[in-house]
């Protein structure tokens, strides 16, 4: 399988199976962050318009990482946070993502009653559609009939979801580490309906279900039990680069193989050309390529340690 | 208090003072959905684009109510479902809905780490900007410092929230019901962190903080717990109608002024023009009109007795 065939319009493979080709393909499992934010984005790439500028400096950062990054996700509160010209630059956004052959992640962190999330899956995961991407997080606090829809759409559309099972922040354990009477953490009784659920959906030609976890990688020891409780999904670590996380406390994530988790930068990567490291080369259009392909050439070589550090083999 | 000033564009007043206000002039609890589904519009009000038809129904469902009803609600994913031009009809109906003297709920659900939560409260309360309301729903299972930029933002603003306690759909025990180890459902401790975020907030003139909370109706056991639980919160209920709750079952959701909680109804009045109960009178554009707001009357009445005869007096 080449680069060009892991992104066709209506793909007949199921996601998380193109997400393991594409991370074959570039021996990389990082997932480039565009949230774009205004202070970030460098004069010379600042337009006429907001959505010509956020689209200006999407565009060049996806030129800078192509060929080397398989996967990006793009978190809708940046997008919204700038209205009507916010969304335009989203749609475009994910458009030439695509044309790029990058697997597309939209980080919506949707969830609704049944009905409502239908109207979700069909924004998010149909195949036609302006906000259509690869794959959507979907926040399960409603539990199952929420997230079934979503189920129902990927099979159809061959796309994937990633369920927020323990998040990265500070105080994700307010409710997600409460012990229930059973015993389990709440994270472990949402890892367990991730199982129930992607058992509702296919099976790859790599042994993974359709359904992926959001799982903190600033919570080393969650992140080892979680990986062991779902070893039938992808699990989608944010917290590397601005939020701290290293490659040791990466290493458990991944699967014998070396595969089975993505990886998230989003702000050491938009924000390379502005980094002091990169200081002396970023103060051309062509210094801030070259900025932030070297951050995902640091990143993809500390994951990659990572993957051969992880101790499931 | 006027109908004219409950709605400035840079309020001065609280966001639930403001319902306050606005329930006791139209003497009127409901909240109007306005979630369009194209197979419930009528062939009358179809244009040659899906934002001018989505428009054009909101508009003409707002004309029939807006001097009864106090509050809309938009429920996001009917929205985000059709694209681009959903969400510049999305920007169209919140426009038409304040110049109509409506107060405007965001049904977005949205939630997220700290810094995205911000700029997801910068999208829906800020004062400017395309996608604002006067409150928007969040889900909170981040935890606090994915609630506390909402907090910060609403009290610069003057705008509410509304968070998801006990959500009305038939799998929300699946995790909401779960008892943790002191003994409490996970839908109080949810409800003892919404009494905590609203002391973060201001009191209102008629003694309520500014986080409100979605709690089901299909539910009346939990209801009962939750309003005196969360005193100073006004909840907003999902369920009237199509959701099937009735006003015995509303009842202990007021507190013992008749107020303190909203009601929501979507398909019984977006789709009231097709029902059998209208059927004779709804074939025009007037009759649309007609039977949209002898729906809007009879839930009107529904509720004022359910206020009656609510046991907190």
């Amino acid at each position: 399988m080449t680069d060009a065939n892991l992104h066709p319009s209506s793909p007949t493979i199921p996601f998380f199976e193109r997400v393991a080709h594409a991370v074959n393909l570039k021996n990389n499992v990082s997932v480039a962050g565009l949230d774009p934010v205004m202070s970030l984005i460098p004069d010379s790439l600042k337009k006429s318009s907001i959505e010509a500028t956020l689209v200006a400096y999407n565009t060049a950062l996806i030129d800078s990482f192509y060929d080397i990054i398989p996967v990006v996700k793009l978190q809708l509160a940046c997008y919204e946070a700038f209205g009507l010209e916010g969304m335009h630059a989203y749609v475009k956004t994910v458009a030439y993502a695509k044309q790029r052959g990058l697997l597309v992640i939209a980080d919506a962190k949707r969830g609704d009653i049944g009905s409502t999330a239908a109207r979700y899956a069909h924004a998010f995961l149909e195949a036609e559609g302006d906000f259509v991407a690869d794959a959507l997080t979907v926040n399960a606090y409603l539990g199952s009939d929420g997230v079934l829809p979503f189920i129902e759409q990927l099979v159809k559309s061959n796309t994937g979801i990633f369920v927020l099972v323990k998040t990265s922040n500070p105080s994700s354990g307010e409710l997600q580490d409460l012990i229930v009477q059973d015993g389990r953490a709440l994270y472990e009784v949402m890892a367990d309906y991730v199982v129930d659920w992607g058992k509702q959906t296919t099976t790859d030609a790599f042994g993974y279900h359709q359904v992926g976890a959001v799982v903190g990688a600033t919570y080393p020891d969650q992140l080892k039990t979680l990986r062991k409780r779902m070893p039938g999904s992808w699990l989608l670590l944010p917290g590397y680069g601005a939020q701290g996380a290293v490659a040791e406390q990466l290493a458990p994530a991944f699967n014998a193989s070396g595969q089975g988790a993505l990886v998230n930068a989003s702000r050491s990567i938009m924000g390379a050309h502005a980094a002091k490291a990169y200081q002396s080369i970023a103060s051309t259009l062509d210094g801030f390529a070259k900025a932030t392909r070297m951050e995902c050439e640091t990143m993809l070589q500390t994951l990659n340690d990572a993957r051969t550090q992880q101790p499931n083999k």
